[in-house]
């Protein structure tokens, strides 16, 4: 029988191999990874099926809250992660998940994301990074150049300069958002000869200094829900996030804009920022940005867009006019991970003053040191992957002319399906398509026909009874999971005084066809016929009859 | 000669390719994944070579700040990744790299993270993510088991409960203290009959609910710098970050921490938190956080531990009463890519009220609707990818067991390498490992001698010197790439009034050998005979004579 020491120097023998010796292409684990490698798309079209398993169901396999006492066998933990994991996971990438902001990825970004893994680089220090720290302000050079178009001598000056930063890199556009909105808090609340600034000094003393009441930031309705985290976050408050109202199309209304700004300023408010959106994440419109530009300069406020969405339109020569006015922002966030197709987790934030972040300066004795080119001086998060990596990949094999083509067809395509649509005498479209998203909903010819005379009341009972079926029908159709929409809640001119609930398609995966849209449709009409929903429909034809 | 319409043809067909056709094993994109996945320790001991080329040099690679315009081969850009990024990255999984907080991975996480990337989840809701969600929850609850250790029924109550949070994952140890303060900040100012709370009204009218003139954060002096951000973001402002003298092994001073919080207290300030930190950055020490959670109870204030790097020094039988106390805390960070050995990007929160994070709560008309038991409505980050399953990963492979052999063999290594430093006579260890953090410095006999009689000046003088030595000491043995120590400035008992540059290591690789650590030592010996340094020394001599 073995002692307690020979037991012991067992054990980490056998722990010392996991970090020696690489998992077989024939173990378990290697079979799953390169079942997925060779064929994303197939694997996972077999594996991940819809089972109308409900999460309570699957959280039964996730109950366990002890950390396991022995190690397991990698072979068995693969199990698990097919079965469990692998089965019971989403196909974001299908073709026919058409609910959110996914897509098919290029197969290069599997190895690349591996070898990224491999290298474990950590972009707070050069020590930790070396190469991948040029990278990184590289790609932030590229991406300003593609929003501000400085001239060549600017990104010679800047691109590598230790003192600035021409953007910053983070986990998504939350952190961007934040990132932008920080710096510009800072630097409107920067140190002078009796303040030692809002960094320093904090909230209070800066509203002192200022001598006003708080700070505003104003957004259109359809502003992002981050940005509400943002001003909370900050200290600003969310009663100070002023959220403008719309247009017909979904873009801040200026004049209303203009009129909130005077309203906040008479409160003895400063206005902090302006921030416009370059793709609404419920519509994909886009604001008037040259004339947010023209006020955010007459009100002397920074001026921020969230583009995380709507950025990479700008790689096309045809729709590129859409966003004008961005280049006269401040600040811009994109995400990597929406339309440039890098892996999830990926966010970048572009400013067009090279010093902006320096109102976010800070070091540290062990690294960031004064003078040092390490990236953690001027990024709200620390350690950090060399993600940089898959959107210099991107930027690289795919090119400008491969996202021009990216973004064209999936306008075009949205175009398309609206056209659908609107040939459909079902269905009812609910909000244009400006770039590749759009709103519609289910709405029976029959039941159309009524709605166009009936009375603003009776219409606000119709769609009361329509948003439920429209739930239920998204509902359905998710859990059946052959194709995917999202569901929202929007105002919409046609309809004033209610919200309607919408399905809502982003059109990105360069893998969706006409074919796809076609049978999203018509299951669509098929999940209406469903027996659970014909005491609602019951229910219409009583109230239409009744009038 | 193609027409237009023919070439875009062709161009979209191309483009195409890259989402449909799988890079195959034998391209060259392939090749440099599979060498990296068949040995990796191996693969970058062989490509990642110190050229001692500089970071200038370097950056003349990543010059362009221009888009490419036309797509490039994968096959291309793959000779790019090896020649100009492999090759010029840091080999930070060598065990002779220990100076930063890095190590060997476990081979596992290569094939996880591609299947991880290829599901490409987003756990901000679970419309994305499904049983991603259940996961991420589980591996929250066991890392909250393991600080908090509640019983059996709690867990089974809040596992899954869709209204709270156990925790929340992040990108990192700096977004994982955000959280938690901001949680702190915001139940600290909570709604109330006659003010609607932080989070809504902003910093300015809870200070003026409060009836106080500020809030204050207080930490040792060895807290992280990620904590400077925090309290700048949050409108605390960095003055209000208090930083409390430490007792000799570079703990909290239990009387002045007590002493700081009376005088702020009397500037009519509201302490928000105290921060006990279990494993400084610099010097691997542990706060008394037993006696914090006395002090933070009798205050009434929010007790948050920094375990970004000591938390996993709970799976020890044998160290673990090193954190007595941390079990009282209300919230601790631990970070995933440190001591639980998964790659750059995953940290976590815990929370010892499973209700702690609604004083976060946000929703969204599209996503994280009440009720629903979407994720994103208790993180401070949006979309994020399925990080939790390599934490999960790394639970159940390596086991609690398996956890505890890495944490006590790092331990037990620091000790030996501690006793090595102190048994060669040209060098002074600085600070004592309590974990598997030290630091020291080269200080040759002779001078050893002359500083042990010297008087207090005459010391400072030497040491301003030495610290140069040092300096250029690690300077060179970064560049010659064999072995790397990274370098810190502390203050020291021994040498009052002046501040001392130290080489610091860490020792968390399980491949790292006693030879290694010799032969650390050695280059040190041999570096400091370097030409450019007798200058130096020859000062040092002249100083000494003159005395």
């Amino acid at each position: 029988m073995p002692n307690k020491k020979e037991n012991a120097q067992a054990n980490l023998e056998n722990l010392y191999r996991i970090f020696t010796i690489p998992e077989a292409p024939d173990s378990t684990l290697g079979r799953i990874d390169q079942a997925i490698t060779d064929n994303a798309a197939g694997f996972l079209q077999e594996h991940v099926v819809a089972l109308k398993r409900e999460l309570e169901e699957i959280e039964g396999d996730f109950a366990d809250s002890h950390i396991p006492e022995q190690p397991t066998f990698v072979s068995e933990y693969s199990k698990f992660v097919t079965d469990k994991l692998v089965a019971q996971s989403v196909h974001t990438a299908s073709p026919g998940f058409v609910g959110h902001m996914t897509s098919a990825m290029p197969y290069f970004m599997l190895p690349l994301t591996r070898i990224m893994t491999a290298l474990n680089q950590n972009l707070v220090k050069v020590e930790t990074s070396k190469a991948f720290t040029p990278l990184e302000r590289q790609v932030l050079a590229m991406l300003n150049r593609l929003i501000y178009n400085h001239d060549d001598d600017f990104y010679t000056r800047w691109i590598h300069d230790s003192q600035s930063a021409l953007g910053a890199f983070c986990s998504g556009g939350t952190v961007a958002n934040m990132t932008a909105l920080w710096a510009a808090r800072n630097k409107l609340c920067a140190p002078c000869s009796d303040f030692n600034g809002i960094a320093q000094e904090g909230y209070l003393n800066a509203m002192r200094h200022l001598d006003c009441t708080g700070l505003a930031v104003m957004v259109s309705r359809r502003g992002h829900y981050s940005l509400g985290k943002v001003v909370d976050l900050l200290g600003i408050g969310r009663d100070n996030l002023i959220k403008v109202d719309t247009d017909d199309n979904n873009r801040i209304d200026m004049r209303h804009l203009r009129n909130q700004c005077s309203r906040v300023q008479a409160d003895g408010k400063r206005i902090l920022a302006l921030v416009g959106i370059a793709g609404t994440t419920e519509t994909g419109n886009v604001d008037p940005l040259d004339e947010m530009a023209d006020l955010s300069q007459e009100l002397g406020c920074h001026f921020h867009v969230d583009a995380a969405w709507g950025g990479p339109t700008l790689f096309s020569d045809t729709h590129r006019w859409r966003l004008r006015g961005i280049e006269r922002s401040d600040s811009v966030t994109i995400d990597g991970h929406k339309q440039l197709y890098a892996p999830m987790g990926v966010g970048m934030v572009l400013f067009k003053d090279p010093a902006a972040l320096s109102a976010i300066e800070h070091h540290a004795a062990y690294i960031l040191r004064h003078g040092s080119k390490d990236l953690g001086s001027h990024t709200l998060e620390g350690s950090r992957p060399g993600k940089a990596m898959l959107v210099h990949a991107g930027l690289s094999i795919i090119g400008r002319q491969g996202y021009e083509l990216l973004i064209d067809q999936g306008i075009a395509r949205a175009q398309n399906f609206a056209d659908m649509i609107e040939a459909h005498e079902d269905f009812e479209l609910i909000t244009e398509p400006e770039l590749n998203i759009l709103t519609y909903r289910y709405n029976p010819a029959w039941l159309q026909k009524v709605i166009a005379s009936a009375d603003g009341d009776k219409v606000n009972e119709i769609n009361a009874l329509l948003n439920q079926i429209i739930r239920m029908i998204q509902k359905y159709q998710r859990e059946a999971g052959k194709t995917f929409v999202s569901r929202t809640t929007l105002e919409h001119a046609r309809y004033k005084g209610t919200s309607v609930t919408v399905f809502r398609v982003v059109l990105a995966n360069p893998l969706t066809t006409e074919d796809i849209l076609v049978s999203v449709l018509k299951e669509q009409c098929e999940l209406a016929k469903d027996e659970s929903l014909q005491e609602l429909f019951d229910q219409l034809r009583c109230m239409v009859q009744a009038a």
